[in-house]
Formats: structure tokens, C-alpha cells, sequence
């Protein structure tokens, strides 16, 4: 494997050039692109060229370049989080059809949760084109269903590490946030990106009683009833988790373990 | 760039790798990657141990191999099909909310539709956890509905190349299916994987009337009214336009001509 002067590999800078597009931006300037993923331009420029070469990056005669189609579907059509969307989508669109709410699908990834799936309540006009965004765990109420539903080594090492940006949570508040998420079965926290509304997550619990998947509904802080909310949720979760135990991959989702 | 014996580069084996899992199939061995990679076991195993250092793969401990979270979390926050979908959706939930049909929505890539949004009627087992299907131009009604709204040089590139592999139909025939769906605005076809179901499709067009998407439905033949169907596609379809004219990033979609 050929190295650059500065140590990486090939393999390393290709990673580089596909990551650097940040969130939500889709097209980017080939200077820009090299600037990101901390290449010299002619380095950029090459790999964009072979990458573009198998549709994996699409380029435009401006110099813009962005992700490929062809990408797209190579990892679409084997999706790593197929099975559980799949599992997971009926009893959201129950969820959504009963409710009327914003329902999401979380995985733990690392020390976030990572959003596999959405859907809108109707007439709504956000809609759940947009997905694969990222909460940290304690500012989520789906991050908070994960990690009281890990193993306690996994969440040891989480409040080990922890330190909120902010300066508002300390890991005690965490901990107890975390007990108490456990002890309910449900996790509860006010909006993030709209205080006035409130998160409320249930773990999808495999076999081992640990969560595989958080199903969460964004709700306007009026609406909040819990008595209603979390039964239904933790009936949908009780699905999806039946599901996924009849098929043969609900081990891939122990995510934060093989990391 | 370092090259190997046979002359392809380490760019082209990540691609290989990424690329070998086939449609459906989301976990391969290591040994079955390498076959299907056509790489050697060696070099198969240390492309994927650094591409899933960076998460774009992962392994299991038993020796499996599949694609990785952060790979398809990197695709999807920046879809290249997000504009499109994004202005779909909601059209696509009248669609399935006021007829009660599968809808979905595919863009031309090569001499294939290549479906990138989905949505079952409610109460279908199916779901649209699975996109990213492909179908031949002439075997479904979505890309009849593309390529019957394609520059002409595209439309006659198409025809040229044009066999079919069951031997059914010939240029001819599709020149005069293309004539026919160009000239009625939309095009229909009996369903290829249940030949009890017709598939009705109407382009999505540019300022210059290219398709740029086809809005399409899939229909148990007794329930076919076209002519309750077609006006309502063209009416989504139109929206859909609209409002992917509203945003920059609809050119990304002629997507034949870029090929």
C-alpha cells in the first residue's frame, strides 16, 4: 500500500475525500473539498477523477464536486441498517397513524445517537427525506434510551469520559438520568433544536434486555402525555424487537460494543 | 498512486470492495468478498481491516464482513438524491394517501431506472426501508417514462445499443413505445415481478421538458383507472417540479447526459 510522505494511505485519503462533505452540504468546490479532507489539490484532483471514474463521486464541469449516484446505491441497496428498518417502519407508520407525531429511529454509534429512519406526522412539512443526523447522547432522549440500556462496562467508560460542552450536565446528572431512564423504560428531555418541544424514547430491547434500536417521538411540549405516549411506543418497541429476533441479523445493531 | 500486477489501482480495489456485495446481500465472508472483489485473499483482508479502521466497513469476529454505519451515515447526510426527495415527498404521501397505491420515484442512470424514494400503501406488509432498486428502461413504466422525455441524441444512443435479453421486444417496438408515452405524457407496462400489477409512470420535467424523475405507481390490475390515476401523477409531478425549480440542485439530475 503506497504511503505519502505524510504516513497515510490511499485507503486513508479516499476516506479523507468522502467524508469531507460536511453535513447537509452536498456539492462542494474541488479547492474546497482538498482543503476538508487535508489534501494537496493535485492529490484531491487525482482521486476525485478515479473515484468519479466509478460513479462513486460526480463531478460538473464548474469544478463541484459531490457524491455519486452510484454510491448512493451501492450502499442503500445493503444498507447496514436495513433489517432494522425494516423491523422498525410498520410500527412507525402505526405509531405516526395513532399518535400523529414526528417518530424517529436511533442507533448508538460511539457516544451519539445516530438517526437510521424518521417519519413526519402528516401535514407536517418537514418529511423524512433527510436522515442519518447525530445527537449526543445526553442532550437526545433517544441517546439516553441507548445508554441505559447498555452494558455497564459501555456505560462506565461513557461517563468516564464525559464532559458536556456547555457546562450544564455534570456526569451525576447524567448517571441519574440514566438510572432513572432505566428504572421507567423510557426516556424523556426537552427539545434540542426546539425547546418548546420534548423528546420521549423507549429502548428496543434485544434478548439480553439491552437496546438495540431507540424508538422516540418529538412532541410539542402542550401535547405531552405520557400516560398515552409511552405505552404506545413501548408496545411498538416490544414489535419491532419480535421481528428483528426472527431474523438473523439483529446481532449488527450492538453497536456500541464493537466499537 | 501505487498500482498492483494486474495495473488497477488501490482507488479501483476500495471501489471493488465497497462494490462486491451484491443486491440484498449485506454480509459476505472475507473469502466470498475476495472472490466477488476479484482480489486476493491477502489484499482483501487488509483493504478491509483499514476501510473498517474508518468505519466504512465493519467485521465480525467470525470472520464477516459487511458495510459499515459511518459509510452509509456519510451517504446519506449528504444524499445526492436528497433534493429530489426532499421536494418528492410530500406529493408522494398525497399520491398514497388520496389513491392508496405504492408510489415511488426513480431518476435515469445509464440505461436504468434507478428507484430512490418509496412508499407502500398503508396497510401493505411491504415498506420503503429497501430503495435503491434498478430496472432495465424498457421492462418498467418509470423508465419508459424517462427516457420518452430525453434529448433525442440520448433517446437514439438508447435504441442503438438496445437488445433485449429475452428476446421479446424489439428496437421498434420500444421507438414505438417511447413515441407513445412522449406524445400521452405518461407510460404504462404490466408489472415485471407480479404480472397481476401494471405500473403507470409520468415524468418529472425540467424548464426544457426533460425528465429529471418519473413519479410512478404500481397497481393490481383490476384497480387500474387511468383516468383517475395519470391526471393525479401529473399533478404531483408538476408540484414536484415546481419546487425542485425553487432550489439550485435540480440540473444534478439529468443524470443520462453526465454518464
Amino acid at each position: 500500500m503506497a504511503n505519502s510522505v505524510s504516513g497515510d494511505s490511499v485507503v486513508d485519503r479516499v476516506v479523507r475525500v468522502i467524508a469531507a462533505f460536511p453535513e447537509g452540504v452536498s456539492v462542494l468546490q474541488l479547492s474546497e473539498l482538498a482543503d476538508r479532507a487535508q489534501l494537496p489539490l493535485t492529490t484531491a484532483h487525482r482521486l476525485v477523477r478515479q473515484l468519479a471514474q466509478h460513479g462513486l463521486l460526480e463531478t460538473s464541469a464548474g469544478g463541484s464536486v459531490r457524491l455519486g449516484l452510484r454510491l448512493w446505491e451501492l450502499v442503500n441497496r445493503n444498507s447496514p441498517t436495513l433489517a432494522l428498518r425494516q423491523a422498525a417502519m410498520p410500527f412507525m407508520e402505526d405509531i405516526q397513524h395513532v399518535l400523529n407525531q414526528n417518530v424517529n429511529l436511533a442507533v448508538l454509534d460511539g457516544w451519539e445517537a445516530l438517526f437510521v429512519e424518521r417519519l413526519s406526522r402528516r401535514g407536517s412539512v418537514a418529511n423524512r427525506a433527510q436522515i442519518a443526523g447525530r445527537l449526543a447522547v445526553h442532550v437526545s432522549s433517544a441517546g439516553l434510551a441507548l445508554m441505559s440500556f447498555q452494558p455497564r462496562s459501555v456505560q462506565a467508560a461513557y461517563l468516564e469520559q464525559f464532559t458536556d460542552p456547555a457546562g450544564k450536565v455534570t456526569p451525576e446528572d447524567l448517571r441519574a438520568l440514566l438510572t432513572e431512564a432505566a428504572h421507567q423504560g423510557y426516556a424523556q428531555l426537552a427539545g434540542v433544536i426546539d425547546p418548546d418541544t420534548w423528546g420521549i424514547a423507549v429502548p428496543v430491547l434485544d434478548g439480553k434486555k439491552r437496546a438495540v434500536a431507540a424508538l422516540g417521538v418529538v412532541v410539542p411540549l402542550r401535547e405531552v402525555r405520557l400516560q398515552a405516549l409511552v405505552p404506545a411506543l413501548q408496545t411498538a418497541a416490544r414489535g419491532i424487537a419480535r421481528r428483528l429476533g426472527d431474523s438473523s441479523t439483529s446481532a449488527s445493531f450492538h453497536s456500541s460494543e464493537s466499537l
